[in-house]
């Protein structure tokens, strides 16, 4: 940490900084500039996350700013290999395109079912679908819960995918365990620490969602809860960011694809569905962020999306999840990737 | 809701779209424009929440637009008259302004004691402090847990202010709400839905802060998913939302007081400390807040914040947590307010 | 500036960065800690804005982070006292509140003389009022040009009223600059550098919006572009940031009238009218920026909203401007404050 | 346009909002909800832009909500064909990747010149280079100007790749038309409306960066400034938008690509090295731009970006920009098209 003095502060309040640092253990080196004088803090001070706020209220004090990252774990820093998480066989991270489709709710035997063999007819790797939904109103469809996980378990023992699921609630965390191979933890409880830490403890992979408002770092942070308590496998998902523009439901941030693999060493995938929220874009977007070196793909796939119980308007029918997968692969050979798992049936 | 359709449709995609609304039990009128075709749903369509999306994905429509509010208990419509919230006597939301304030965490009996006597006597009419604190990095101080909850205990029969704090996890609304008079729930869980529902069953008054990503019908649809439970006594908190601006720790909306309070028949106060992050910012925007109509603010008070474990740079000394409660008296009273309590020490 | 290094970085690297930030005439001190070594850079960084940049694409170099403030003439640091400025002997920014107010764009000879004697009787010191008006679209009204401001110098020779009217373009400052008193850079223009130059030269007084994207730093800097030419009379106006809410049209900045105050010398003025874009807002935001420390208002006020040619929605008829004042007014006195004139028509 | 009624509007308030859409001479035909009536508003209402403003402030008047897009010669309805540019003998727009690449600004005649040469024999179709640049700060270089002109001149006239140079000034206008090929409208002046309309009167082809806190619809009505004024030669680029995330420079928003070239048939390019504003980012940035859709990118280049003195740290090298076209030609290649030129040197 650096602490930036005031303009005309008083040795007095220099020795006080100086003496709140050692306070904690921590050494203060100062360098005189010609504007300002910057003190420089030696030693652990991600051990010491409070001091940072402490000084800057002091007197004579301008502003603080840290150096070292918050995040230990999940940095490039303290592993340098990429990590590789096995689902069931399924390997995400070792430089292919796994791409996770299923419908956004389960709805039905019939809808999932359907729905399973068509997406892994077409080159989905693992299955999606939620029984728990968050809901922005109390009056939408919240899910089948059980009966939803039931038959999430059903379509694995029929296609082999692996099921990735939401959790939203400490309280269903090993009900959901029971049934899924990997846990998702959504937009909206990205910063739910509780959940975070007892997702963790079941030691299944997780598939964390950035907050809508969370900063790649705070992203991390949330990584982090899980990583500490010995938790390795977690799958970032980049799923869209909030800001001014209203033509689409997010916007997508592509830049935090390369980003985020550069500054940790977790597979990182992209929600294209929820990134943009209007069918079109979805293939167009999909592309864009293979090529720009996703680890993979969550898509939203539905029989039928004028029947939707939830998300229709970004869901894909078959008949575009095909030709997604097709030009999918088209991008992921160009980079020198290949899909994690081929497709059986093709576009058109 | 009304359905906007794309210039040069054809009579099929209308005839569909009309067929698709009348599945729903609803009603479509057309009218027909010089450059678009809209048609007009007639019918409740908030018991119909996935509609629209349902026909956005339709061949010849465009958009859709809602026009009706999604949420209901916690609108002016529903009730015209303010939700005035009785706290163990203290009457939040009948024009008066009441002021919460305490220390961010609750620390050791000596730093809670200190200052529930301090601004008690300075005039807040309830204390905050939180047992557990949501904290960003798991290596940050999280709070005493249970001992932290006793001691706000002690706080209250000592001073007789009721307690205000932070339940972050459904498995412990249960524990905290045996000591609680106000359940607060922060802005990283503003949309755990579950979480809110489970501190709605506790009948207790819920102090709601509004997402720092949270639009200002978000915020009111997650109020409405505690009244929709039952318990009507919620009280929002505006406390910054964020945004580009990196000088500020978030930025405050004070068009969300007037707003919010328009929009629902709910109480509103406004956080500074956590709206600015900056301790000479606090007096100023806390005026402005009360000026716009909020019905309270809730104040971080430390007697040491340059040793405070969380959010020293933004918690109120002794001093300057009575200078804001002189001034704010006088704005109340130049808006014909009053306090809800009058101090007994003043300022200076 | 510092320089962070990156773990595990080179003894040649470092000395390369050393080596290049000498080439600049600068000395570098570096501070070797646990985990980062941080070279701080001793000189007037401010006078080579590029070296951060440079440096950070050296090898081995993790990031640069800027101390001093890029700002000078603007800043605190550079001038304690609080520049007053005197508009045909209407102070500004000495300690009162100065209204200024009138239509979005003058429409004709008849609204605008109304409007001016109107907000006159009711306390406004200044006459603001379009006569060139930046639209989104082409095809909206874009203003009497010259005609409007000749009916602005008729209805300053009628009431006294020092006027204020936006420039947008170079080509025109010439001839905005004959009619007006105060000449306003609007927010799309808040970083057209050439037309900050240009109206700088004029010697008039500068009313400078906040971009809807600009930082607090932007907004100063751009403050600066005129400072720089030797026009030191700048009135900063914060108007509304966008972000992502959209129940508003902007998101009023409350904390950015107290923080410019502490960062510049230069008074802040409000505008509710555009930081809101709903008439129902305008007055109790007015009260809070004026709570919240402003130096004065800006206010659209149109004899008949319902017909205005632009802004209809955010105008004040001629009630509740009146309504405003006298409530300002309270405000305003409750801070210690008086406004800058007093109003001879009250309102009801 | 639609007015939407407050529930419980009262007879006359409906007729006087009927009576004050016919004085404008067009229709209203009401639909009478359950909870709310709602009136269209039949007529060409894009000639009416004030309506929705007026109507608004009327009473029993809830909201309105445009139903039209209020741009038009820019629009896919407008004009179904693609708009392909030639650009003395460049097509932009036809279906392929064309790639300007130079540095950010022009220094130097070695380091144009070397540049120039450089980004030709690695496949670039079109030169950039400042001369005029814009600052955040006023202590900044700002440009060679006319100097900087002429040695962009003289590249073209070497390498005979046509050059793209911003204009920031209608003043210079006449003169930056004078040596460059196409004009480029920066950021900071997409809403420079005077500067829009004077640029399209020269007849060039205009690159319309996207403002940074520009929606996509902002971003299409600055583009119909300069069609209205009957110059159809506008390439839009897409450059970043400004949100909370600071890890970034900008957030590239992916999604504008795709949509802006369903809401236009005007071409899209982008600039990832303004989108990421950082080195390593560029790369997998563009491919993922590329991916989606983009018919260019925009590159910065620098012989030596240790020494740049605008944008060192988003400048490619000559073997990274080598390595970037190699790669984007692959990705291009990968979604059925090719590039505008294909490089006579590949990377390493």
């Amino acid at each position: 940490m650096m602490v930036i003095m005031k303009p005309g502060h008083t040795t007095e309040e220099f020795d006080e900084v100086m003496q709140r640092i050692k306070e904690d253990g921590l050494d203060g080196h100062a360098i005189v500039g010609v504007e300002r004088t910057v003190i420089g803090v030696v030693g652990l001070d991600r051990l010491h996350p409070e001091l940072a706020d402490d000084l800057e209220v002091m007197s004579g004090v301008e502003a603080t700013v840290k150096i070292s990252s918050p995040y230990k774990l999940c940095s490039r820093e303290f592993k340098r290999d990429d990590t590789v998480i096995d689902i069931n066989g399924v390997k995400l991270g070792e430089g292919t395109v796994t791409v996770i489709a299923g419908p956004c709710a389960v709805e039905s035997e019939e809808q999932l079912m359907k729905t399973a063999r068509a997406v892994k007819a077409r080159g989905a790797s693992m299955l999606r679908g939620g029984a728990f939904k968050p809901r922005t109103s109390p009056y939408s469809f919240r899910g089948l819960e059980e009966d939803g996980l039931k038959l999430l378990a059903q379509a694995r023992a029929e296609t082999g995918l692996p099921v990735v699921t939401e959790v939203m609630s400490e309280a269903t965390v090993g009900l959901v365990a029971k049934y899924a191979d990997v846990l998702q933890i959504g937009t909206r409880n990205a910063q739910n620490f509780f959940l975070l830490e007892e997702v963790a403890r079941t030691g299944k992979p997780v598939l964390l969602k950035r907050g809508m408002s969370s900063s790649i770092q705070d992203w991390l942070l949330a990584a982090e809860y899980i990583l500490a308590k010995g938790n390795r496998d977690v799958i970032l998902c980049e799923r869209g960011i909030r800001t001014f523009e209203t033509a689409t439901r997010n916007t997508m941030d592509i830049n935090a694809i390369p980003l985020a693999k550069e500054m940790s060493h977790l597979p990182v995938v992209a929600d294209p569905s929820h990134g943009t929220g209007k069918r079109k874009l979805i293939e167009p977007v999909s592309l864009g962020m293979v090529a720009a070196g996703a680890d993979g793909l969550i898509l939203e796939v539905h029989p039928d999306p004028e029947h939707a119980l939830s998300d229709g308007a970004q869901s894909l029918t078959f008949d575009l999840f095909a030709s997604v997968m097709e030009h999918v692969g088209n991008v992921a050979h160009a980079i020198g990737k290949r899909m994690e798992r081929e497709a059986a049936v093709r576009a058109g």
